[in-house]
Formats: C-alpha cells, structure tokens, sequence
C-alpha cells in the first residue's frame, strides 16, 4: 500500500477519443479542482484493439505502460459517454487490457470510481450499469455512494471546463469518497 | 457493529417461491454447512406487491418484519433463479420495498452476497447482474471475490440438498468473505 | 390474426401501482389521445406473486384474466419507471406470469411497445432495457423505432394528464408504429 | 430490397480477434453448412479505434468499406465471446464505426443474427444481452427466436470446426430464420 503521507496518486480515464470531449473536460475540471488533495494523471486510450494472441510475451508497450501505471496509482477515475445504448468499444477494449493476465490484473482490488456523461438526458446510464458490470467481473472495487451522472453535459461545460457548480460539487464529493478509501489501511477483503 | 465473539447472524433470500425450489434447496444446504460459523435465517418473500401508497404509516407488517430481520443482521445471502433472461419478479419486489424509505434502507452498506442458479447451463448470470445493479443502487455492499453461480442446478441437487461438492466448497468459500466483511470493523466507507 | 376493418384493440400496463402514478398518466393520456385509432384497455397489475407451483390446474383467476386479456388484443402498451436501477418487482411478475406456459405464451410474436418515465432526469432507460431484454426473451416482438424515454416525467404532467406536447407527439408517433406493425399480415416471422 | 432469386448474402462478424477463436470457428462452420442456401462473407474487425473526429470527411478506408459490406448484404451474423460480463471491446468498437452516421447507419432495419459463445459453461449470455441492447438502440432488426447460445464451447470445436451436432442444427435453424426474414419482402416497419 501507498503511504498517504503523500498526496494520493490516481489515473483518469475518459470513454471519449474525441479532442473536444466532454468526458475528458469533465476529467481535467475535475483534476484541477482537487489538485490540492490529489494527483491525477490522465491516461491515453489509444491502444491496440485486444487479442489473446498478442499478449504474453509480446504485450504491446502501450497495454503494459497503460497496465503500469493503473497499478502505481491508488484508484482510478472513469469518466465515460454512452454509445448506443451501452459502454463505448474504445473504454471496453481498455478494460479489456487491463483485466489481464486473468487472475493477477492490476485491477483486482482496486478502487474504481465511474461517473457518466451525456449530451442527452439521459446521462449514460445504461453505459455506467455496464461498467459496473465489468468492474465486478474483474473484481475491482468500485466506490460506493450516490452514482456521478450528468446529463446534458453540452450545457454544463464551457471552454473545456465543467462549469456547472452542483454538478462539480456532486462529483468532487466522489472523488472525496475515492480519496478516502483508497486511503484505508483495509484492502476490499482480508485475504 | 455487532460483536464478532457470538456468531455471525445472516439473512437468506430465495428468489423463487416454488417448494421445491432449487435456490432454497441451495440456501438450506448452505445454512446447514455453515451453522457452526454462522446462523442463516431464511426469510419469506411472500410480501404484498410494492407501492408507495401503501409504504409509511400503514406499512405491511410483513414489510417491517422483512426489514427489522435485514436490518437486525450481519448480512444479507440471496439465491435466486432467472426469470425470462432476468431477476424474478418476486425478488425485485422485496429488493424494492427493502430499498426504501430512500436514503435510509437497512440495506445500505450492509454486506450482501447475491448467487445464482439456473437448471439451464447459463446458470442465471444476466440474473445475477441485475441483482448487482440494484444493490449497488441501494449503496448495499457487494462481497467482492469471485461470483457464485450455479449452473445446470437440477442435477446438483437431491433430495433438497446440493450434494456437488465443488459447488459446495465454493459457495462456502464465498460465504467465508460474506462473514469477514460482515466482522471488519470498517463499513464500506468511512463517514 | 384480427380484421382491421375494426379499429385495433391495445391492452396496457402500468409499471407502478401508485394511484396518482406518472406511468398510469402517460397511458390513460395515450388512450384518450388515441381514441379514434385505437382502443386501450388499461390493465390490474395486482396479481398474486409468481409461483411455478401455483400456475398449472390452479392457476389464480386474475392471472388467468390477464393472459387471457393480453392474447385477445392486437398488441402491448407498456409504461413503466424504474426502481433501483431496474424493472419494477410489480411489472416484472406481471410478466413473469404472462410468459407462461413456457412455449406458449400469449406474448409470443405479439407487439409490445414499451416506454419508460422517470422524475428523475435519466428517464427509466435502465429499466426500459430490462424490460426489452425479457421481452426477447419471451419472444415478443418489440416495436421498433426511436426509444419513448420521459425524463423529469413530473414536470410534463398536470392533473392526471400528461402536458408536454412534445413528449406526448413522440409517443403517440410510437403508438401509430404499434398500431401499423400490429395491423399488418406479417406475423413477426414465417412459421 | 434484392431478389430472392439469386441466394441470400450475408456478411459474419467474430467478437474475437484470436486466431484460433471459437467464435471464428463457429463462424466459418455456419458458412460452410449453409453454402447452398447462401453466401456469408467473414468481415475483419481490425478496424481504427472509435472517434467522432475521425469519422466524416476523413472516414478511414477500412471502416468505409466495413459500413459498404454491411450495407450491401442481406443481414449480419454476430458471433461473439463474452469479456468481463460483457460485450468484446473489438466488437462494440466495431458497432459504434457501424451505428454511425446517426440516423442513416447501413445496420437501421438491417436483419441481424447475434450468437454468443464461451468456454464457460455460462454461454456469453451477458455480452449477448449487451449486443442486442446496443441493436435496438440502431434499430436494427433483430431476428426472433430462441437465443443460440453456446457454452463449453472448447468440447465442441475440433480443428477449428463446430462438431457438435445438437448446436450446429440450433445454429443452422436460426440461420434458416435469417434467411427468410431478409428475404421477406416486408422491411421491419412500413415507413
């Protein structure tokens, strides 16, 4: 376990490849607000697409940094779109990655917050369920308390930046909960 | 938090209302395994159909016992069937009255450990993450570690007893968490 | 298959039992509004809980009146919310009993159009996708088309009757969808 | 709509990218045993990761000719594992390329016939209920029937062909289903 001495390191993750991404505006707002309490490193999602066959010895760089430096952190922010009903290929293929090698994935135990974001109403909860979903098959933990949604995002952001105040209150309230347990000297079960 | 020296006391839900239902041959097989551990009371789901109408005041009397024994407990087991590619109808329904008055359930925070099983070989799974879904929108407390499912169930069981070892020996590992998370001093999350 | 000579005759069920329900709103506003078109008898939720033991020789009057209700019309209206990120208990064993007898369910190749409203933002699409996943399962056949999704539902409804204009266009345009698939010869598939 | 006269051309997608894939296997049997009643063309999923700025003007070549095939058959086979409970990333990725652009995607009232498979005895049933979440959602058409389902998937592939006799007659009866739904001259919905 980290020493919480220091500041508590997280990685980010956004479910969007899009430069003007409102998951990835959402992520750095959130970044800059709790820059005081923590670190989080915004992590790159362009990875090859995941195949059995080229994993092992020939892992690609990119998957084993990506697998790096989920394991270095104390937990991990998703923050992710909805695409047609569900999780986007780009964010699985992620996961994908990253639940392997079967059994040992840095992601076991983990602490795992996911928020969902979506210029519709509906704010991508069908996408957040199934990432729930995934998160438990891999066996990461997922941090409790009120679920992070945010529905017509396209109004609550403005030059890159969430401006709306309750939904950043909401969030940086998750983000608390992230901070506090992966702070716990407990991991998510006794061995 | 109770106290760890008497035994660890469960409640056990069947999510099939059928007598010889194989999620209660499942849920006695596994209180009787466990008795020297732990005491599993299985508790009857046989409550009226949810409203809100009826919910306050003039709540059930079946309802409030329901709830008093979940609230009274370390932790909460749930067997349970699928029903048409999902959660029983008769499940749902005591999750949804065991969910409310919203924000102040007896099953937030309270650990509980959901299996699944199916005669077919799917083994109810779709099932089993429904049940996640809603318990992580309760804030109860998933039992991490690998998930217990039961499949081709019917020729598993005898006599109303899971007789297959190996699915015995997993799902009481599985209960094994259930009584360590129920013990740990720490909640799901500190305050 | 029936004479559309006659107009098509709808049954409809509410997700909720709440007598002021948002769900109940929506479809008597529907059935007022498609009055000219189409008949909608609005459908008694309050069935026994499901059991297998309990369907058979003996099965229970109001459930046999259901399915009987639901196999002499020429089609499903579905309006439900959505409890604890899923299908309500009460819509679920509804549909539960109606899938019965396994293989012969009146719901087999019959239209459903199912629509889901929420006070909350998110509009009840998590439930809605529950419902859709147990419909295929049953083998009905689900009426294509732009999803009907009504978010802060208690905003659109003033006494009883559903106001908004613009919600209430996009679910009658859903509801002549049901009425055109259900008139035609087609069944869903050639036996 | 084509002529029935000349057979039906389907194009097939495999959720895997592993050589040896069994969802691959399963494929390349399917087209095999059908190719006196159709053609089924095997697509590669090896496409660029997902991104709205990508797509347009600058679409890459191999998603142009991905959305072409599609668009040019008569209906799509899916075969798909399950990864983490859910949908492969490689194929959800390919489905967001397909589901665009919005409103004119070549899968909206394209017939499509979704298998999942696993070396667990559980089937992929989780990401096959993802699959057709996310096809409901294009409105595709989604070919009615019992679900092909094929789990220990491992004991019934020799040599990469499907051997085993009971699911192959399961698999082909669906094939047959797809067969005379694309071939009906009713599209899913009168305009």
């Amino acid at each position: 376990m980290h020493n919480r001495v220091a500041k508590a390191h997280f990685v980010g993750v956004a479910g969007s490849l899009r430069k003007a991404s409102y998951s990835s505006a959402v992520l750095s707002s959130l970044r800059d607000h709790a820059a005081e309490m923590a670190t989080l490193e915004i992590l790159d999602l362009r990875l090859p697409l995941y195949s059995e066959d080229d994993d092992g010895a020939a892992t690609p760089e990119a998957v084993r940094d990506f697998r790096q430096a989920i394991g270095a952190s104390d937990g991990v922010v998703i923050v992710t779109p909805e695409y047609n009903h569900g999780i986007p290929g780009v964010l699985k293929n992620a996961l994908d990655w990253a639940s392997r090698p079967f059994g040992r994935s840095v992601l076991i135990g983990k602490p795992v917050l996911a928020m969902s974001v979506s210029p519709a109403f509906t704010g991508g909860v069908r996408a957040h369920a199934q990432v729930n979903e995934t998160l438990l098959a891999i066996q990461a933990r997922i941090v409790p308390g009120p679920q992070v949604v945010i529905g017509s995002v396209a109004e609550k952001i403005r030059d890159g930046i969430l401006v709306d105040e309750s939904c950043q209150r909401f969030a940086l309230a998750a983000l608390d909960r992230l901070i506090k347990i992966s702070g716990s000297l407990e991991g998510s079960l006794p061995a």
